[in-house]
């Protein structure tokens, strides 16, 4: 980024600032009552997306069905919801800060923020019960608030204005922050007078420099009984990648709440912030290379447009699946109700009442004063949903895909749109749903192959320098993949080292040199996902198929051995917390005990995890104390609404306690209950070269299987491809 | 299928059964010589694809580049070797036919059989020095040969038509089987009264039987000193799919040499043969469902064209990608001297220089007599390549594919061509590159995401009623997934029970009761690939970066532990004897110890495994022995011309003595050394009824990474998708 535009940008910024000081002081974030408000992101906050971003306005998103596409926005300002499940929407977000404004708790405060309001949705067995074209429950808002220093959970009734304050005091921890709670974190510190001192004196016009909030985690009475956060900057001189150029050692320990800077602890005086060169990304910098354009245009085709319909904007239906899907500020997207059709009975079944993405914990591996405490819960500390960024059409989904807006709070309040937060498509990619060709041996004459087409959901969450590519893939035969993919920017350190033949023998850098002067410091991702399955029907049994080997007796075969597989059936939590093993391998059934098929096999879904990676740290490390739900792979819980984020509710500076690591110790039973599955995807990050300056997208998943679900397979009708069906096709008239 | 055709099946294959005799007897094999033949695939053999077959003559195999396509069919006839590592030409096969033909030692057999007629590769340094343009190396044919009832390896110089006896008797074991040996395997058993008696006893009518040749493994001195088989059979009355109808027990052990019955074991009389009833796969047969039929028409579509260019037939240019492409009889596909150009550079990098699928070991689990002996071993025991049939346009590999053909000689040596063996295509699935998106927290407006498009090369054999879909993937960041596909039919059991409720509490049913009268048996699959790795050049180090806890000294840190990366260069062999640990992790890198980055790194590819599953079974169960190369998911070994075959080169009743365990156990250095490495792929498959009547395909994958290799990101220039640039589509005018 040059320095005029990042002027421009630091101009806006502390204008802005100051607004925000003087809503703050003057208008107790006060609305004017009875007026409907639509947050203008582009004129009210720089963190929302300008309307000068051209991914914007460029792609239609549909009303209703995207066969019958129109090129018309969505009117968000005039949006009903048409099912239990559907988010807020703008009226009755700004009827919710309405009635809190008048409420006690908000009137006689002088500072208060909405950390989050969000539907409170209706008890589970109402939404079971609910069918389409009945009214709708009761409309309740849950919202997590802070007023006067304090946290509060509460709802807000849209139908009878009542708003219960739920609880005050949650034990340790604190609300997601607010967007507004990151971006002041971030010129904050240049108030300070060492601050700006100690920039300068390493060589950064303060006018370069951007700055990060990164949050703290807990490791002791430092951390507690105050909102406090961690700034560490950078230089943008020369580059829009500031993330390559650390002011290494420099963090400034700040109040959230009062925006006072607690401490600067300024370290790393000697080592000098790397250089601009070769570290920007962006288009408009490169020289092209001539080898990677020489790729022929190539793109997924649908000229009849996609096969999928979208009813009241949140039902999906697609082939044999139907699911609700929403945004959501913390678990950035939420599958509901997810159901297949049994193509022999015609009958939708139930597999899953509630997917989403519960917690992520980014541990880096780096135990010295600018980094320790650098161990992120993505999810419950910045909002995973509130990270996603419009996507860009064409590039993060192809062509085909719909777009869905995301319509959310601000702290004050005030509704706003992320348009085209969540992407759908179809897709082909030349893989093949099953096929047999009859070979040499048997000489017949017999081949039958049939495409994979598949449905994917898509969001991209960019939590600071980190992007995060989740999808939810639907598949004809029954199964969902949930992939989740890492690009964007690695966190670096900034090292006195140029080469690897400066460090001595067994000097520990905590990563790898990158760059002259870059470190790329190791880390783990783990990100935990919330599955409640109901399979045909919300009581369920978790299955623990172990593949045991089986020695054989004395002149009972050939065989020395073989492998067998034991059915055990979890009774409760313990049975259930598991950690995956090479060699004492198992399937993972989630089964409902009272319904078997034709031939007497109990009804199920497996859980398979793919490529996965566990996190080492001890049990009683601060970090691995909040992160403890990443203690096992797999674990089951009995339903209960208040357990749905793995690291708690409150996150922020918790000291882990309410995790689902506590949670699970409670033994629970689980036999024959409603079950929720935890599944957490891992991955250990030891950097390389070619993750500078961004780094090539690394992908895991897991899958979601029936299990002697269906009496057959579910595709075995499907027909195959002719080459009458596809489309005709010719390059751009450009091109 | 119908009765009439298989009758007319039957019929033929007993006709060209006697002409084989004929054949034999008479005529020892012996080709005209001076004629050049190429056997023609539809009249010579039911095992060839027939012409009739609608995708042999569908597919326009294009020469010289897919650029400048034409529509005409390659003329193999009149194909020349223009690269060291060109397979034999039909040229070559004719030549080397009439040199053996003359030979002493088939001159005077009565008997004999070509097992493998392949291109014996030049010496590696050689190979590694050549260039295009200059004269190519004696073209060496290599022969596996039986006569008179002995194992030969030969070579035959095509130049000076000398042939070499290189050995005569390997210790155990024997070549592949020929396709005429499996074939006629099928139908031996008909010679037996008491086989047919059994068979009518059952109820089925001898013009139904399908029999299949069952490698048998080695147990003892019964598989030992003459080429066995066992053949089981099916009833096809009113159902293409057989193997869903076994005639379960009986197990006919046949000398393959003679066709002589040597015992037959009949022991399932009791155990119906299962209902044809939904067993049929076919499309012709189905009733169509019209929720699948509800997706519009979807493709990956290039109008173009492809991007890449094939020169000289087998050796392909895609990006900054080039490596040499053949199709082989026992691995399946072979790719040699992948390259990926540097861009900074622009000069080509050694990556590998030969890598394939060098064995597989498919245990089954039921230690009953007519199924302890299935332990399949489908590239040493079938020939992988072999099985591979011809692709299916546009359901195995999309509309933009390119195909390419085996040449393959037949026992007789007679050379054939295996049409569409091999796909090409290039993919573009809707996936990222990479991406980043600046959040709310810096509120910057950068967005830039780049679409991934990579190249498959792809075959899909079909070893009786399995198919394996093999998929080498090649990616601009220099990544190489290898990925194999399950699906095809089940080797299903017979057995008495109907439905679950009649089985016992704990009896064992081996496997999943999938319909009645039909049990799924649990098995597992092993494919073990052979990689060559030449890191920047053929000496190289495997380097395990072992990643650790590291507990903190008191007052160290408020963090108690962190990971850290500890690097050990494997010195020899049993350093690098890998089972894979989710709670010891690795890295696992193949480096050049003499090649550093700018910053000093050393250049290396990594090993990265996905989902995968470990053989569990005893060390000592003879199966396993013979399996042992599945004995660890990673092994390295210096590089040795003569061993290429995990389960050894003669793999087919072999003891376990020349598999790549016994190999490693040597412990020979490897340390800056040209090393091999080789990767087991695993999957454990306890069978769903949703795998009824065909199975939906599994996918597991690993990858080849590079680390350090670029000196950074080296798709970082890499152009976005521009609406301008992608094709205009229209339905297609029928649909």
């Amino acid at each position: 980024m040059e320095s005029k535009p990042f002027f421009r940008f630091l101009f806006f910024f502390i204008a802005i600032a100051f607004l925000f000081l003087f809503a703050w002081t003057h208008l107790h974030y006060a609305p004017s009552p009875g007026v409907t408000t639509l947050l203008d992101c582009a004129s009210n906050s720089p963190w929302c997306t300008s309307s000068k971003n051209r991914f914007q306005s460029k792609q239609p998103t549909l009303t209703k069905t995207p066969r019958a596409s129109t090129s018309q926005r969505r009117h968000h300002e005039s949006a009903v919801p048409r099912h239990p499940l559907d988010p807020l929407t703008i009226q009755e977000f700004n009827k919710v800060r309405k009635i809190l404004s008048s409420h006690a708790l908000f009137k006689s405060s002088n500072k208060y923020a909405l950390h989050s309001v969000v539907l409170e949705e209706p008890n589970k067995e109402l939404v079971l019960k609910w069918k389409k074209g009945q009214p709708l429950f009761p409309r309740i808002a849950s919202v997590i608030a802070r007023a006067n220093g304090v946290s509060h959970v509460l709802t807000v009734n849209l139908e009878t204005d009542n708003v219960t304050v739920l609880n005050t005091a949650p034990p340790t921890g604190y609300p997601t922050m607010t967007i507004e709670d990151m971006t002041s974190a971030t010129w904050a510190p240049l108030s300070n007078a060492k601050f700006n001192r100690t920039i300068i004196e390493r060589g950064v016009n303060l006018k370069d420099v951007a700055c990060l909030p990164i949050s703290l985690g807990w490791f002791g009475k430092k951390e507690e009984n105050r909102r406090l956060i961690k700034v560490q900057c950078y230089s943008m001189e020369d580059t829009a990648n500031f993330y390559m150029r650390p002011i290494e050692g420099l963090t400034v320990l700040l109040d959230m709440d009062t925006k006072e800077v607690v401490e600067v602890s300024d370290t790393g005086r000697s080592i000098p912030i790397p250089k601009a060169t070769n570290t920007d990304y962006r288009f408009s910098e490169q020289k092209l290379q001539q080898d990677l354009n020489s790729i022929n245009p190539i793109s997924i085709e649908q000229p009849k447009g996609p096969s999928f319909v979208i009813e009241d904007e949140h039902l999906v239906k697609w082939a044999n699946w139907e699911f609700h899907l929403k945004p959501d500020p913390r678990a950035g997207v939420v599958v509901s109700r997810a159901k297949v059709r049994d193509l022999e009975s015609g009958v939708l079944r139930d597999v899953m009442y509630k997917g989403f993405t519960s917690e992520l914990f980014v541990p880096y591996m780096d135990p010295t004063d600018a980094w320790y405490f650098k161990t992120y819960m993505d999810a419950g500390e910045y909002g995973f949903g509130l990270q996603a960024m419009p996507l860009d059409p064409l590039n993060d989904c192809p062509r085909n895909a719909y777009y869905m807006d995301g319509v959310f709070a601000a702290g004050d309040g005030v509704p706003y749109v992320r348009s085209n937060m969540v992407c759908m498509f179809e897709r082909y990619t030349g893989d093949i749903g099953w096929r047999h060709a009859e070979s040499p041996i048997t000489g017949m004459e017999i081949k039958e192959v049939r495409p994979k087409v598949t449905l994917v959901v898509r969001m991209a969450a960019s939590v600071a320098n980190y992007d995060y590519i989740v999808d939810w893939e639907f598949q004809t035969d029954g199964l969902i993949r949930i992939k989740v993919g890492l690009s964007g920017i690695l966190m670096v350190k900034g090292t006195a080292y140029e080469n690897m033949n400066q460090v001595e023998g067994q000097e520990n850098l905590f990563g790898t040199l990158l760059s002259e002067n870059v470190i790329g410091v190791i880390h783990d991702h783990y990100i935990t996902f919330y599955l409640d399955m109901d399979i045909d029907g919300s009581d369920n049994s978790f299955v623990n198929v172990n593949i045991k080997r089986q020695e054989t007796s004395p002149g009972e075969s050939p065989r020395k051995s073989y492998l067998k597989a034991v059915r055990n059936v979890a009774k409760t939590e313990k049975d259930a917390q598991i950690q995956l093993k090479l060699y004492d391998p198992s399937e993972f059934h989630v089964i409902n005990p009272t319904k078997k098929t034709r031939v007497g096999n109990p009804v199920g879904y497996k859980v398979v995890p793919g490529g996965t990676a566990a996190s080492l740290l001890d049990h009683d490390d601060p970090p691995q104390k909040r992160g403890a739900f990443t203690n096992n792979q797999i674990w089951v819980t009995p339903y209960n609404r208040s357990e749905q984020w793995a690291g708690g509710l409150f996150v922020y500076q918790s000291h882990g306690e309410d995790t689902l690591d506590v949670w699970s110790e409670r033994d629970r039973p689980i036999e024959n209950k409603d079950i929720v599955v935890w599944y957490t995807l891992g991955f250990h990050h030891i950097p390389c070269q070619e993750d500078f300056p961004i780094m090539p997208t690394v992908s895991s998943s897991f899958d979601l299987k029936p299990v002697n679900f269906f009496e057959s397979n579910p595709i075995l009708r499907a027909p195959p491809y002719f080459e009458k069906d596809l489309p005709v096709c010719r390059p751009a008239a450009s091109a």
